[in-house]
C-alpha cells in the first residue's frame, strides 16, 4: 500500500488580518504553529510514518512541516522544496484586505478572483518591487515561469510537472509521502487524484492543518481518501474557509 | 570566492544537565534556540547568503539550522541531512552525567573518553534498546556503519566521505555552503581544512552557535578562517566547552 498525506499550512499572520497573501512570504501565527503541532500529533497517534516530504518556498508551509516533523520526532526526514508548490499568486491584490476589496469591487468580483477557475486578479508589473521577479529566491525561474498573477488554472498547471515528476515519482522508492503546501496548490493535486471537474475543485475547501490522507494500491490506483481528525471540527474549518471572502 | 560556514548547534537539554549525549536525540534548550537565532542574526547582518545547507539526523542540529534560516528569511534553501554529520557516539556513556562519571572513573579516564584521538568509550551491544541499530532512522546503515561507540578518529573517518562527496562537491554549483552539526563531526572538517595534527584538533574547541567562516579562492584553496562575532564572547565560550568534563 502507498500513502500520500497532504497538509494545508495553518493560520498565517495575514490569514488572521484577512489579507490576500499569495506569494507574500508571511509567517505562521501562534495559532498556525499550534495547528501544525496538532497535525503532527494526530499523524503520530495514528501510526503514520512518512519517508519523504515536499513543501513550497514559503515560510508558512515550511514551518508547518518543521513543526509536524518535530512533534513526530521525524525531523531527520528528507525534505524537498519547490516554488511550484507555492500558493496561487494573487498579483496586485496581495496585501489588500479581503473584506475591503469585496466592499470596493463587490462580493461577486472578489469571488471570481478567489474562486473562478480561470479569472486572474490584476497582475504585477514585472519590475514592481513586490513582484516575485524582484525576489532573489526566484532567480532560477524564467520570466515565463514567474507568476505576475494566477487563476487557479495557472496554479494547477505549474504544480503538475512537480507533482508528476517528483512527488508521484518518489513512490518508486517510498511507501508514505507527505506534502505540506497551500490551499490552491493542493487543490491541483486533489483535482487530479479525485478526477474532479473545474467546478468541483473550486467548491472544494481543504481545511487548514488537517492531514488529508490518500491510500493507493501498489500500482498507485486510489483506494480511498479521508481527513484525519474529528469530523465536526473538520466540517467547521471547511465552512470557515468558504466564508473568508465575504464583505459582511 | 567560495565560502563555507560551519555552525555547532546551541545548548541542548542534556548539555544543560551535563549528560553525555552523542547520538541520543535530545532537543535544544530555550537558550540553544536563542543561540541559533543569534547566529542567524549575525550572518544576516554581515550579508552572508548561503545557497545550500547540510546538517545531521539529530534534532538539535536540525532545529539550530531551522532557526538560523528562519531569522535569515532563507527557510526555502535546500537542506540535506546525513547521519554522517551526527555527533561522536559515546556508546554506553550516553545518558550518564559527565561530572559523576569523572568522579567514578577519574578525570583522566573521562578526559580520554572525551578527548583522546583514538580511545573509545564502552560500546553498546548491537541489540541494546539504546543502540542506534534499534532506531528506525538508521535502518539504511549496515551493521558495520552503525557506531556502537566512537573515538574521535572513528567520527572523522565516517564524516569524511560525506564532506568530500557532498559538501565540497556542492561548491561546483554554489558559492556559499552552510553546515550545521556537532562539536566532533565539525572537528573532522576543521582538522582537514586547517591541516591540524591529531593533538591539535583535540585541543581545539569549537564554540556553540558561533558561525565559523572559511573563505577559499575559486580553486578551493583556503584563504582565511574566522569566527563571526564578539571575540571576548567567543573566547569565553571556547573555555566553557573545554571545562565541561571536569569533576569539580
Amino acid at each position: 500500500m502507498k500513502t500520500l498525506i497532504l497538509i494545508r499550512h495553518g493560520e498565517s499572520e495575514w490569514n488572521k488580518l484577512n489579507l490576500f497573501t499569495g506569494w507574500t512570504n508571511v509567517d505562521l501565527s501562534e495559532k498556525g504553529i499550534e495547528e501544525a503541532k496538532e497535525a503532527g500529533k494526530v499523524l503520530k497517534e495514528n501510526g503514520y510514518k512518512p519517508e519523504i516530504c515536499f513543501t513550497s518556498y514559503l515560510k508558512r508551509a515550511i514551518k508547518t512541516l518543521n513543526n509536524v516533523l518535530d512533534v513526530m520526532d521525524m525531523d531527520w526526514l528528507p525534505v524537498f522544496k519547490s516554488w511550484r508548490l507555492n500558493e496561487k499568486s494573487y498579483g496586485k491584490l496581495q496585501g489588500l484586505n479581503k473584506a475591503e476589496t469585496a466592499a470596493k469591487y463587490g462580493d461577486e468580483q472578489v469571488r471570481l478572483w478567489r474562486r473562478a477557475f480561470d479569472v486572474r486578479p490584476p497582475a504585477f508589473e514585472m519590475n514592481d518591487p513586490k513582484s516575485p521577479r524582484m525576489d532573489p529566491r526566484y532567480a532560477e525561474l524564467t520570466d515565463e515561469q514567474i507568476p505576475l498573477t494566477e487563476a487557479l488554472a495557472d496554479t494547477i498547471e505549474r504544480v503538475m510537472p512537480y507533482y508528476e515528476g517528483e512527488i508521484l515519482k518518489s513512490f518508486e522508492k517510498h511507501n508514505q509521502v507527505m506534502v505540506v503546501a497551500h490551499g490552491n496548490s493542493l487543490r491541483g493535486i486533489v483535482k487530479v487524484l479525485k478526477g474532479m471537474s473545474n467546478d468541483e475543485i473550486i467548491a472544494f475547501n481543504i481545511p487548514t492543518g488537517i492531514p488529508y490522507v490518500f491510500e493507493f494500491d501498489d500500482n498507485l490506483k486510489l483506494q480511498c481518501d479521508f481527513f484525519l481528525g474529528d469530523p465536526e471540527k473538520i466540517a467547521a474549518l471547511m465552512a470557515a474557509v468558504a466564508n473568508q471572502g465575504k464583505a459582511k
